[in-house]
């Protein structure tokens, strides 16, 4: 595989996602990483835990010199509208020269930006990453963007293969889940374009209105049809869960409700019944799993006794996300002699 | 000694605290550092500048890869209760995940998390050091909690050894100081449970309501004791300075007062006369030394002329806190040649 | 040269700037850097992205660790003042001991505090360097100051270097442009300085008000005379411009108005037509550049055709950036083995 940018995790195909989750299973258990002196540099416009300090372990892992920014905080805030008369006094520095600036210190950036959650054709066009990839002068790395989350994507798969054997022809269910606050769908988005990329037959369940980006849903169907899976859409929670492998919940906002949030607000606080809870792993297949990206409302989402019962994959996928970032970052920057 | 966790500042027992006050010493002069390819996470709830460089010069010297993360800035702010259903806005992630995630990526955690001085119970819990403990995977060091700072209080003993040659029978008088804030207790207790444990002869010195956590003062008598040492308690600051040979000034709010700031805060305007001024090393003993943790409060806490003069150690003693540091770092993580 | 300082970047001397900005081309092409187990610690009172993040790699290059601290946001803000009685609640610790403090974990400290512009005599003391100078044991390196930018300067002298072959007797325009803001003169005082120390032939072209400290326009007409070139300030843009080699365009506020802010920013409203554009480069002399220290509002300092255009110079100077800041650190810390 012969990768130049990883922004919604399918750029390595199939066969090079599973090589990847692979390698990184193999790395958490101690296999050797290449080595190289190099420089990578993430842009963070929002918080992380998992993404961030991963992605530095990663770096240190193989030798790479990691730095981080914050516009708006330590440096300064970005323009990101071509042609823009800048006179806007928050927004010193346009994008362009930034990531041009930033692409010279570093061999590889890596960005975070998610979705405003205001604007829905904005969000789609996923403005951020897309100027990264514009004016970089090297490879690009989604650490999250409005639409997509691919390392999420990476140890997810780890975590499939890993528990699964295989991902082609397992059941998924990516259930939609309660949370106080209208949420970006980059990471449902990713699980489903990662699975379906994999094969696996995946059925997403959400509430009347709580619908992701119906491109994304076809560009799944796609994926899922290549590769020998199926993507199927309900709002029969109970559906979706009965005989399921895995259980992955994820809040978000609909895609359809861009502007109506109020109404969303409001039907949110009814759906308290979508929270995971242990009976839902009687419904489910013996062993399935529960997973979530983290950081997770605890008794919201799920109930404590789901995310520390035996069901419970989230800490070690996000364990993975180290061992996947090295795995993707000795793609990226590093050639490839482990898949030689 | 095996070391787990440094939470208090008393795990290593009174020969160890005193192998690695002597290692540091032996360090700042030039001895070579363990090398170790390990990674610390720290994890700041407060402002730090001592703490936060010490610890990450530290980890250079020693080859450990050091990546501090800041929870309600650069990441999530955690919810800290057992059982919360975690519908409040600001706090997206619980501790207990971000602990086990994080103690993934790093080899030790180490956190800060100061008192929030208005509940005493929950303060003297120390919930934020006490949930780390409980879900890290590996070690885990207090880079000062609502009631300690050994860290502190390593670099505080490097500089009793240094001058005094040894701790045992030695007098410290730990003196209130004025300042413009309600402060906690953890700099203070952690100076008299480390010079207690050292078996130092110790008089704390403290205006009428301003005392200490009586559970602390009598396990530090109790450490006294045992090693050959005393602890006194007065509110005659004079009958505490003379003759010492150590003046410890720190500010702190009254244990007994929790709940009553406003009173607290009137009653210190009217205790200027407890700031360190050079008389007072009249009355010690001569060569006496004047400490404080830093950051301090010029003019406030003490003089320019006392902070400034021939008695003060306050910068020696925090460029040990870098060698403490190490010291400690290599007992934790890298286990025990230099005392073999 | 022996450097102790790095200040307003005259420290080095013509020749000695020469030999920095040429060693920055040449490591810029590939040439092998020194390496060096040293620490530098920056101090950032103000947002950065250049220089902190070439600042940054360039320790990576040479093999320094570096490490920042922002005062104020994740460490105490500073006192500044001598013999204040700091009881200001904000200010919890005082200059002279952060650095002597930080002094001791690093080789070398660097720091970056703009002008406050809001008193003139305070920002002419250039308080906070000062006080770093003051009371640092190692070497300083200013990373912008309220007077001086001299890293920046490096960059603009190692462009001059590669584009012009020599800088002495060269044609410099250094042009104010447009702003929504009040900005400090820092970076204009050191392109003038930096060219003359050099040599060159500069003229500074500013509307009615917006002068630079005559302190500095004196300082740099004597170096400019005992280099070989020459300064001249005008308010007429047509005439700085006209055979220039290089347009240097920057925004700043009026040494004069000092305090008469409002006057400033109505009259600000009137000068769009100082905005760069492509006819300037039909006046200038034929393949001239156009530089910027950037962050650069896009369309009200230059136009896009301007800075995306073939006379742009200003990315590569910000890649320089690295460049020179790895050359400056082999001459700081690393002895001088490639100018023997």
């Amino acid at each position: 595989m012969s990768l130049r940018h990883f922004i919604d995790g399918t750029e390595p195909g199939p066969a090079g996602v599973e090589a990847i989750a692979r390698r990184a299973l193999a790395l958490s258990r101690g296999a050797p990483a290449l080595r190289m002196s190099k420089r990578l540099i993430s842009v963070f416009m929002n918080a992380s835990l998992r993404t961030r300090l991963s992605l530095d372990a990663a770096c240190h892992g193989l030798g790479i010199h990691h730095q981080s920014v914050t516009p708006g905080a330590n440096a300064w805030a970005l323009e990101m509208r071509d042609g823009a008369v800048m006179m806007d006094g928050d927004k010193a520095e346009h994008v362009a020269d930034a990531v041009r600036v930033l692409g010279q210190y570093g061999h590889a950036l890596a960005v975070r930006a998610f979705a405003g959650l205001q604007n829905r054709d904005e969000d789609r066009a996923d403005p951020v990453i897309s100027a990264f990839v514009k004016h970089a002068p090297g490879p690009v790395v989604n650490l999250e963007s409005a639409r997509y989350h691919p390392l999420q994507g990476l140890a997810d798969a780890a975590t499939w293969f890993d528990h699964l054997g295989q991902v082609q022809g397992q059941r998924i269910a990516l259930v939609w889940a309660p949370h106080p606050r209208a949420l970006p769908a980059a990471v449902p988005q990713q699980v489903l374009l990662t699975a379906s990329l994999l094969g696996a037959r995946i059925t997403v369940a959400h509430p009347e209105g709580f619908d992701l980006d119906p491109e994304i849903v076809t560009r799944a169907q796609g994926l899922a049809a290549a590769g020998g899976g199926e993507v199927q859409v309900t709002t029969d929670r109970r559906a979706a869960i009965e005989g399921t492998q895995v259980i992955v919940a994820k809040s978000w906002s609909g895609f359809s409700g861009y502007g109506r949030r109020e109404d969303e607000a409001r039907q949110r606080e009814t759906l308290g019944a979508w929270r995971v809870d242990q009976p839902d792993f009687a419904l489910a297949s013996p062993g399935a799993g529960f997973m979530h990206c983290l950081p997770l409302r605890r008794n919201v989402v799920a109930t404590d006794a789901v995310v520390d019962g035996p069901s419970s994959w989230v800490v070690q996928t996000a364990g993975l996300r180290m061992h996947t970032a090295m795995a993707l970052l000795e793609q990226l920057l590093g050639g490839d002699p482990w898949t030689a």
